[in-house]
C-alpha cells in the first residue's frame, strides 16, 4: 500500500521509512518535504549527513562521539579526570551533561551484557574501562556506574564492579558507586511502582533542612 | 540544550531537525541510527534521496509526481482521461489511488487560494486546468473538485467553479461534482459534528437495499 507513481519516490520513501520509529507515511512527509526545498538546501543537507558518517571520531579513551582523536571532555583540563562514569550510549553522555551535575569523565561501554542478545563482556567496552582504570599515574578514584536500572544494566553493573575488584596493583581500593534510585522529582507516592517505592523506604536518606 | 560534543554530530541533528514534526531528540535518534549503519548503506541512502531530488519530474499535464514527463496515470490508457479529478497535493493522489475506486485522471493544484498565507489563484495550478478543459478534442465532461473541506477549499473549489462556467467555446456544459460529505463510516452519530451532521440530514440519499 502507499504506492506512488514513481519509482523514484517509493525508493526514497525506503529509505527515510528505515529510521528509526518511521513508518510510510511520515517517511512521505519528510520526502515531501525535502522536495520543496531548494536543489542547493538538499545537497547541502546531504553533504552534512555524508561528512558526519565519513569523518566523525569516537574518543580513544572514552568512546564518546567526537570531531578529534580524544574528545573536548576527555582533553579538559577543568574536567575531574579521576572520576569516570560508566554509561551504555553517547545519548547517556549527554542526558548527563544537560544536567549540569557533574563534572567528571565518561566511559561509553556501547551496550550491555545481554546474553538473550548474544552481547557478551567482550563485546562491549570493559576491558578499555579496565585498562583504563589499571593504567598508569592517573588512576581514577571513582567509578560511578550509570546503566539502565534493567536486568541487563544490572548484570553489567555487577561484572564491572567484580572486575574492578580483582585489579591487583591498584595503590588504593576504587571507590564504585552507582546512581541514587528512588521516587522522581514530580511524582506523586500513589503513583509510582512497588519496587522503587519500597527500595526507596529502605534506601532512606537522612533529611537535610 | 542537547548539545553534544561534536560540531557534525551538532550540524547532522540540526538537518533531521528540519523536517516536520521532528525535534533535536528525534533528530538524534535519526542520526545515531545512521551512524550505527555500514558505510556503504549510508551513502546508498544519500545516493536515493540525491537522486529523488534532481531527477523526478512532475507530470506536465497534471502535476503530480513522476519518474518522466507525463505520468503513468496520465499515460495510461486504462483510465477514464474524460474526468478529471482536482486535488491539493500529491498526497491525495496517494489516497485516493489507494481506495481503488477512482478510473479517471488527475490535476494537482499545488495548494489552496488562501489569502491570508498569501496564495492567489495564480500561485497554483488553475490557468493550467482551465486550459486542460478548454483544449483539443480531448475536453473532460467531468471536474471532479476533490479539496479539503475547509474555507480555503471552499474559495478554491468556488473559484474553479466560476472559471469553468466562464469558458466560452465548449461543446457541452462541463459537469462539476464535489465529493459527497457526511458521516464517515464506523462513526457514531453522537460523536459526529454538528455542522457534518445537519448537512448529512439536507443531503441525504435514497436508501439502496
Amino acid at each position: 500500500m502507499l504506492e506512488t507513481s514513481s519509482i523514484l519516490l517509493n525508493k526514497a520513501i525506503d529509505c527515510f521509512a528505515s529510521l528509526p520509529g518511521v513508518g510510510r507515511k511520515t517517511a512521505l512527509r519528510y520526502v515531501l518535504h525535502l522536495l520543496r526545498q531548494s536543489d542547493e538546501d538538499v545537497d547541502a543537507w546531504l553533504g552534512t549527513v555524508s561528512r558526519l558518517k565519513h569523518e566523525v571520531h569516537y574518543c580513544k579513551r572514552c568512546h564518546n562521539i567526537s570531531d578529534t582523536e580524544i574528545c573536548p571532555i576527555c582533553a579538559s583540563h577543568h574536567r575531574d579526570q579521576h572520576t569516570i562514569c560508566v554509561v551504555e550510549t553517547i545519548r547517556d553522555v549527554m542526558a548527563i551533561e544537560n544536567t549540569g551535575q557533574y563534572n567528571g569523565v565518561y566511559h561509553v561501554l556501547g551496550g550491555v551484557i545481554s546474553p538473550m542478545d548474544g552481547i557478551g563482556p567482550k563485546d562491549i567496552e570493559i576491558d578499555s574501562l579496565v585498562a583504563r582504570v589499571q593504567g598508569g599515574a592517573d588512576t581514577p578514584q571513582e567509578v560511578i556506574l550509570a546503566l539502565p536500572t534493567t536486568m541487563e544494566g544490572d548484570t553489567t553493573n555487577f561484572y564491572i564492579y567484580r572486575r574492578l575488584q580483582n585489579i591487583d596493583n591498584l595503590n588504593y581500593p576504587i571507590k564504585v558507586t552507582q546512581l541514587a534510585r528512588g521516587i522522581a522529582v514530580g511524582n506523586d507516592l500513589e503513583y509510582t511502582d512497588d519496587i522503587t517505592l519500597g527500595r526507596s523506604v529502605q534506601n532512606r536518606i537522612e533529611f537535610k533542612a
